[in-house]
């Protein structure tokens, strides 16, 4: 890494090397191939210094190599372009368990042996490399983070293409060169990543070269695309925005050298074609029309030089070449004969020395330092920059002590903030599914703009050919891109509907368990966090129903290593701003951050708000009504009942339940505790922000009952709290699925988490209370409220009992 | 519906009725318009009898117009081509918050009054079909199962075509016309869904007629595919496969007649094309090639016919077309004028007779009875065939229980029953993402075929123009199309590795929320359940590592309705099979079962088995060591400690902690528990299955440490059992997300899961017993016994401590 790249410049070529002859490409693609077998089948042996013996064999065969050669080849390919033109290069690979590829690659570019010094690079380090795999205690199948230069997981398929994307945003200079593998291309996600190229520039972004890789099958059947007619693909790429260039070869025992010769040609007339676009994109061509990038369709036979028939059934060229083509090596002496033969087909003598170090010829394919695909500080996590953080305090929103509950919009507040976060960090992206605007984030476009390749249109708005705000209607692909964007070394927010959130539960698991497993990774930098905000929520969906009603997302989360998650429920503007700059200020996590974008009255000042977000819960004295409650001490007094929250809506009609005791019960001793920070509710044996007992049971008492009133599902309380003291006299009210197109207030009253509810918990819930004289008539009253409320909503189609007419008063 | 249809024969064509003029299809589409913008406004004077009024509109303005229009003429179009052919079509709304539109076509269709008889068809109706759109208590702003023909939410988008594709299956005859919005089309889903006729038979399966709708806009961005060039849109639907037919109109103020000359001739050409193609496939010409369906690409301005400029921001044919074009008109009377003149630009009264009825002239446009879109028995669920059910018992496993714990194969097992359940019923198909044969579930290659309409090969298996299995590495294509299936009224299985079903945990949460409401709307009928087979579970990744290993989707199903939802984790062939039997003999629910692919030790006798199942949970009594148990009255006796179980692997490593428990501590009574109806365990006021307090306290016992071995997240456990007596005393081991690379038994080790683990955790739980003597030098034992396993498998790569080693032995 350049100098100038660390600068946000773009990535520096290195200079042009002499060209490489084909037959050292050979070279390279056969050693990879004997060392992805190797690694498939060998725990001992690694040279073939002996006649291989069922012992040398490992006991479990587990492994792909139907994926590989063509992986193989692909990387030599591009080898041989990075020495001839030091142009930097990114290697994404899509297709899935092509770990022993890409981990004999690395190995031959020396990276391998330099992250990991126990697998040197000779014998020993051979039968290292090869015993490692797939066995117990070792690396997984697939491209993985323990991978060097990757940054995609080929375990769950489809992300290839929108992590390669990701990658090339604000990377000038920078090829991405991604493989797609027949199979994921079947997927959603990868379907909806062709036309990413829309968003891409190419003067300040760097090119994705798609290489679709045609081998035909997938586990036990042939792909979709491999199956159509040539015609039909070349439209299907052109139609996606392309110019394909189509490599077929290795069929009925082809030579491999004329093989190499159509794909030197395709990546040089690909490399040119990007120089060419960038050129004339730098020149201003861009301005008026959007360039064909080129893109490589490369069919080979699935296992290509493997074995071609095993017990009389064709392997190579079909799907039975997916895992493992030999399956019974130990018992099996023919298939030991057969793996042998394979092994040695590679000529391994020519490939590596007498020490099992690859052979000097092959250091002319192998490029220098940083421009090894390997060693790119790109995939290797090395370059992140630390973001200059804003302070909060010049947007926060004035919040008297003495004047609480005035109205205020919590986005809004965020996104004047967030555009100042972009204006001082040219590495910092937004990306949503049609949804800045909506959820008031509009801030950001006095900043920057939408970015975007296609036509433009004179009534276009915020719509430009650069620009950092990403926008179109796939959760998948915004979460995507901003994945590849994240582990390249930028920053980013997605914004979602809370309830759509959940087409990406797969993708925020999956990046999660990388997250996970980097940390292991000795040396992965560190990532900025994933950043979400679920800002149209479960309790404001006034006109969408029940499709657009969930919360259930936090469930998936909390069940990630808690190293990892973080769960934000802010419940006014200025500790949403406190909880947003603490998530850019971290690393390595996921925090997730739901914030309603409707009017909602505001509770906090901004210093409030600080200290609140940094306790990540607390006692509301202004809200509840405590003699003697000491806050320095919460636990040297004890409350009739605890009124616990956490979320926007919750906690207005926590206050407001509030409210209607201390009107009508000025005696009961009433506590209200807001919680923004949730892990804080779990026992800190399962998580770092868990509250310690002592100062739990200090906040929600030993005995008193407690009436929560959670955004999501109460059960989920439950899993967090259910260590605690007190636990026993927990009573949650959450999202009981019961959803409709209806007025806020009545979403409430269906889910029964309204203020009236909640006071009638505590008259129900409070030893004593519910026999008490004139309390019965009180319940009645609330009943009475309450049932007014929603029938005027269902008559005049308006909802005059919350948010809008309801104003908080001090006690 | 006719005999033949119900019969699986295919759809009966009424007879083709005398041509439609354009100007009735014009009528026709200004009165859903008219009925459109209604909704949207007006709760009061709905014919517009007097000027109109500010308090005659709605005070909450919440409604989408921007696609109405689009989908208006459609249906119009759509009913012209039925009165005329008599050909049975089935109308996909795919376009968000198309709702107004697709109301207001099924009210003149007269199904609406017919179905919801308080929405009669004349004034008084039509008041309270306006008022109740996006009205509290009232209807969505998106199609439902509240709207009558609808199998396709427009709430979270991006499915309607695979539901379309799913429709079509097994319904020869029909035509299923799929409206997809440009906005939808960014989706993954819908992307993965295009190439779907690889799979429909012209023969056997109905066509499905894709509507491509480029309005130009999203919320508040223009669309990818609006903005390319025709021709690389051209270049994309034929690299799709389809033949697209081009309709572009109603810009610039083009006279509408002539937009429908236009769209009524590619109605025309696409109708024709798909009777040529059923008669060409017949006729053999689908055993040589793949037919190339047409495909319609209508491309009109967003809001078309509403008001153009507002306040001087051009609307029409821009986003600010998407909600409502006119937002102030309570309080603006320009705003109120212009939505007056827009209503009227319809000219009502040529529309609607002075009773507010659908004048007569419009009757020609209305097709008969049930091929009203509208009324088709196809979407309304009103065609479900009761499945003939395979008894378990010729396929189950012979498990003798004086020698329990053989190896057996329960997917195997459950492969012959389901195989069989295939033969029996034309109308079950199996969907997976290429699992099908991993999954070991190959005997329905003995009954049915893969689906595959693209090139056939020679070496091809189990591949044929025509079958009843459909894999695609997909698993977001394969739940649409069983949902698009299921909701036709017929069954089917969907199979998936457990880690990865999370994509499509928000497909899974939107068919649940469908299912919930559709429980409410009288008309529709019962639906086959959705049934989830996950066999590639979380402790069998033994060479795919941490991104296989996620058991997660049981916390996001246990969220939705307990109606609705219900899990299954049985731990043996047998218990599979009894399992499953009963799941395909449910309606209108999700089953989601977890059953291992790999060999297992065998538990229990196939009668034994359906009482278990019965049972959802119960006392092993053969496993456990606790004299004096009397299987009749488990509340009899209390043993020192329950070892609880859930799942095939916790279950093996359960038995097998009891065996080493009964080995050193004979004197120690422990019971063993399984659960295989996880809901059992939930409170009875929470979940129908939950079991009584008194029945589950006599199983759990009241005050003895539980020791429960979870396949998932411990606090699944947890969030379920949390009301129950023993809850304190309750200790659950589950995943931890410790996944990687390595054996079986070494995956147990990691999450401490394993069966030294569960020992131990019962020689710290009893009371008394860490302090008797000799049990410190058993725990060290143990502990040693534990670290072996693990050295061994490091060592060797293989794994003889569990499954292969290990063997059950009897008390």
């Amino acid at each position: 890494m350049t100098a100038a790249a660390e600068q946000g410049e773009g990535f520096e070529h290195g200079a042009g090397g002499a060209s490489v002859p084909l037959d050292i490409v050979d070279a390279w693609w056969r050693a990879a191939n004997y060392l992805s077998v190797g690694q498939i089948y060998l725990m001992r042996n690694p040279l073939l210094d002996a006649p291989l013996e069922p012992d040398d064999v490992k006991p479990r065969l587990l492994g792909h190599w139907g994926t590989s050669p063509g992986l193989n080849l692909v990387y030599a390919h591009l080898n041989r372009a990075i020495v001839e033109r030091g142009t930097p290069t990114l290697y994404v690979c899509g297709p899935g368990h092509g770990g022993p590829a890409m981990v004999a690659n690395t190995w031959l570019d020396g990276t391998y042996s330099e992250l990991f010094p126990a697998i040197t690079a000779d014998r020993a380090g051979m039968e290292r490399l090869f015993r490692q795999f797939s066995f117990p205690g070792g690396i997984p199948s697939h491209a993985a983070p323990e991978t060097p230069g990757s940054i995609n997981e080929g375990g769950e398929l489809g992300y290839s293409l929108m992590h390669a994307y990701g990658a090339a945003l604000d990377s000038p200079g920078l090829v991405v060169a991604c493989v797609i593998g027949d199979g994921e291309a079947e997927t959603g996600p990868l379907a909806a990543s062709w036309r990413a190229h829309t968003f891409l520039n190419p003067v300040t972004d760097g090119a994705v070269l798609p290489i679709l890789h045609l081998n035909g099958f997938k586990i036990a059947n042939p792909t979709l695309l491999a199956r159509i007619p040539e015609s039909e693909l070349v439209e299907f790429m052109r139609g996606n925005g392309y110019e394909p260039l189509l490599v077929t070869g290795g069929f009925d025992g082809e030579d491999h050298m004329a093989v190499h010769a159509r794909m030197a040609d395709a990546i040089d007339v690909a490399y040119d074609r990007i120089a060419d676009i960038r050129a004339d994109a730098a020149a201003g061509a861009f301005a008026v029309e959007a360039p064909r990038w080129p893109a490589i369709v490369l069919r080979t036979p699935k296992g290509w030089t493997g074995p071609r028939v095993v017990d009389g059934v064709q392997v190579e060229g079909t799907f039975h070449s997916h895992q493992v083509p030999l399956s019974e090596v130990r018992e099996n002496a023919e298939h030991l004969a057969m793996l042998e033969q394979w092994l040695r087909s590679y000529r391994p003598d020519e490939l590596f020395d007498g020490e099992g170090r690859p052979v000097a010829a092959l250091d002319a394919l192998r490029p220098a330092g940083d421009l090894r695909m390997s060693a790119t500080p790109v995939a290797n996590a090395g370059i992140v920059r630390a973001l200059a953080l804003p302070d909060t305090a010049p947007f926060a929103l004035d919040v008297d002590p003495d004047e609480r509950g005035a109205t205020g919009l919590a986005m809004t507040t965020f996104g004047t903030w967030f555009a100042e976060l972009m204006r001082m960090n040219p590495d910092v992206r937004l990306f949503g599914p049609d949804e800045v605007l909506s959820n008031r984030l509009g801030a950001v476009f006095d900043v920057t703009s939408r970015a975007w390749a296609a036509r433009l249109h004179p009534l276009d708005e915020h719509l430009a050919r650069s620009g950092r705000v990403i926008e179109a209607l796939s959760e998948t692909l915004m979460q995507g891109l901003l994945e590849g964007y994240l582990l390249t070394g930028r920053h980013g927010l997605i914004t979602s509907y809370e309830a759509f959130i959940h087409i990406v539960d797969s993708m925020f698991n999956q990046h999660a368990k990388w997250l996970e497993e980097a940390s292991d990774v000795p040396w992965r930098g560190d990532v900025a966090s994933l950043n979400y905000v679920l800002s149209s929520h479960v309790w404001r969906q006034d006109h969408n129903g029940f499709s657009h009603q969930d919360p259930g997302f936090l469930n998936v989360v909390v069940n990630k290593q808690a190293e990892i998650v973080r769960v934000y429920l802010p419940p006014d503007a200025n500790t949403l701003l406190a909880v947003m700059r603490h998530a850019f200020d971290t690393q390595n996590r996921v925090n997730v951050v739901v914030a309603g974008k409707q009017p909602q009255p505001q509770w906090l000042s901004a210093d409030e708000a600080d200290a609140h977000v940094e306790a990540g819960l607390g006692v509301w004295a202004w809200a509840g009504n405590e003699p003697g409650f000491d806050g320095d001490d919460p636990g040297a007094s004890v409350p009739d009942v605890v009124l616990a929250c956490a979320g926007d809506v919750p906690t207005m009609e926590t206050i407001a339940a509030a409210q209607l005791l201390r009107d009508r019960l000025p005696e009961l001793s009433v506590r209200v505790v807001n919680v923004v920070d949730l892990m804080r509710i779990q026992d800190p044996s399962h998580h770092p922000h868990g509250m310690r007992d002592l100062e739990f049971d200090a906040v929600f008492t030993r005995s008193s009952p407690v009436i929560f009133a959670f955004h999501g599902y109460a059960s989920l309380i439950h899993q967090l709290a259910y260590r605690r003291t007190n636990h026993a006299n927990l009573h949650v009210r959450g999202f009981i699925e019961k959803g409709t197109t209806t007025t806020p207030f009545d979403m409430l009253h269906l889910n029964d988490l309204d203020r009236y509810r909640l006071a009638l918990d505590v008259l129900r819930r409070v030893p004593g209370l519910a026999g008490r004289p004139g309390v019965a008539e009180i319940a009645d009253e609330w009943h009475a409220d309450r049932a007014a409320a929603r029938a005027y909503a269902y008559e005049h189609g308006d909802d005059p009992t919350s948010i809008t007419g309801w104003r908080f008063r001090a006690g």
